[in-house]
């Protein structure tokens, strides 16, 4: 890789045996993995992919194109079962529901959306705006495993995330008060991004609720992922933004840019941020 | 109503009326009513809300605050079934799966997590914009139900759809070549909005595709909308953007603004635009 990883090599990545289902192709076995926590709670992307893993291996089309997930409780570290039911076979998509369950109850439930998404595809319209504008990955704050405050962040041991300082005020003690963050990420083990990691991406960085000043756990009540291309090789750059906080519950959008500076992912969440009680 | 309009009664408005389930709580029966499509298919606004409307008669909670629908294939007119799972009965978030079938095919898929809106909710944070800049309703565009090409819009016969003129060129003959386009939006029958009306008002107007040029229907693949306050009496504003048209698809946005200028609902929907081949 340009940038100093050692080359690729595919199903030996970290991320990959975190995520992989087994059995299939409507009921899948899986293990939640205690590497891709963060506090003991697995992360809503690494949830999100492991259900569109289990959808895409019981319906056609190679590429997740558009990603729904309601999240309905954390669930543990360990074993879960996957119930994926076709709803759609069709020339050019296709579409599949997934259930993540523990113990017969479901934990999460995502409506998966597959097609063909191009490597080179063609843009007939986009904006005017670009990656967004922050330093490079080395003169970024580098995503810590250990906070301060002794929450653990197991995700960052296979995360490489490196945030924007102007835009990470709440790392710094100065919380920036809007609900916006920037930062770079990969896999620590050099595994190449694809559209399965563009669903990881997007749910990779902090919180922007952190920068209101709210610490806690911001739990995700709905996740939609669109895919627009497959990623190019290198960092991929995420700029999240909400727009409103109201009744303990804000927004969160986020976009991932590849190293080619392509559009490659959209999502946006409703989460809850609630400040700990005094 | 301050704009004219008679007192609002319930129950008896031409939207309840075709957006109506019976039966429940797990299975409904309902009717895709002829007065809500576009060329003969229905609105995908209109159908998200007859799904969310069995999943509120399934599960607690009196409002949705997240629903996320999957279109597989456009519904006829005519009846159709709607299946609801109730996925989680919890002290503030309820969620249900809804399928909308006809001849036990499934044709729409959504989720629909419930909570409670405040009437008056504790703006927390906002980020420094307003309701879309346009003019008033009477300086805008109105949107005809007969378009010069003979398509008929029957849900314009419903719904009082104004447009800005500065972003409905391609009603004008020159497209803005721009994925953007802002309106007023209310019931021809003087229904006043609730969260049901707003599943309706961000998919009320034209797809910003035609401001590309690409005067086809436009098959929405994905739509989530976000519930984020009860609005006020009144027209609603609403703002669409798109950021990407790429390889036949785009995505686009959804702002609505209440007549109290609050945002009371966001959304976004993956779509379809290929121009007609020549």
């Amino acid at each position: 890789m340009a940038d100093g990883h050692a080359a690729p090599t595919t199903r030996e990545h970290a991320f990959d045996l975190a995520t992989a289902v087994h059995g299939g192709p409507t009921s899948w076995t899986a293990t939640v993995d205690p590497g891709w926590t963060i506090g003991g709670r697995p992360n809503g992307g690494y949830l999100l992919t492991m259900a569109t893993r289990a959808a895409l291996g019981a319906i056609e089309h190679p590429h997740p194109l558009a990603v729904s997930g309601h999240f309905l409780a954390p669930p543990a570290v360990g074993p879960a079962e996957l119930e994926v039911t076709s709803l759609r076979a069709g020339r050019s998509l296709s579409t599949a529901r997934a259930t993540l369950a523990q113990d017969g109850r479901p934990l999460l439930e995502a409506l998966v959306t597959t097609g063909q998404l191009g490597a080179d595809g063609t843009t007939g319209w986009q904006r005017a705006s670009g990656p967004p504008d922050m330093p490079p990955p080395d003169e970024c704050l580098r995503g810590q495993p250990d906070l301060p405050g002794g929450m653990r962040i197991n995700i960052l041991d296979h995360l490489d995330v490196r945030l924007d300082p102007a835009t990470a005020g709440s790392f710094l003690g100065r919380p920036s008060g809007r609900l916006e963050l920037r930062g770079w990420v990969r896999f620590q083990d050099g595994r190449p991004p694809d559209p399965l990691a563009l669903l990881q991406a997007v749910d990779a960085l902090p919180p922007t609720s952190f920068e209101l000043g709210i610490s806690t756990w911001a739990p995700t009540v709905e996740l939609t992922v669109y895919l627009r291309a497959q990623p190019a090789l290198g960092w991929l750059a995420v700029a999240l933004r909400g727009q409103l906080w109201r009744d303990g519950w804000f927004d969160e959008d986020a976009e991932v840019w590849d190293a080619r500076g392509r559009l490659v992912a959209q999502a946006r969440q409703l989460a809850g941020a609630r400040p700990r009680p005094s």
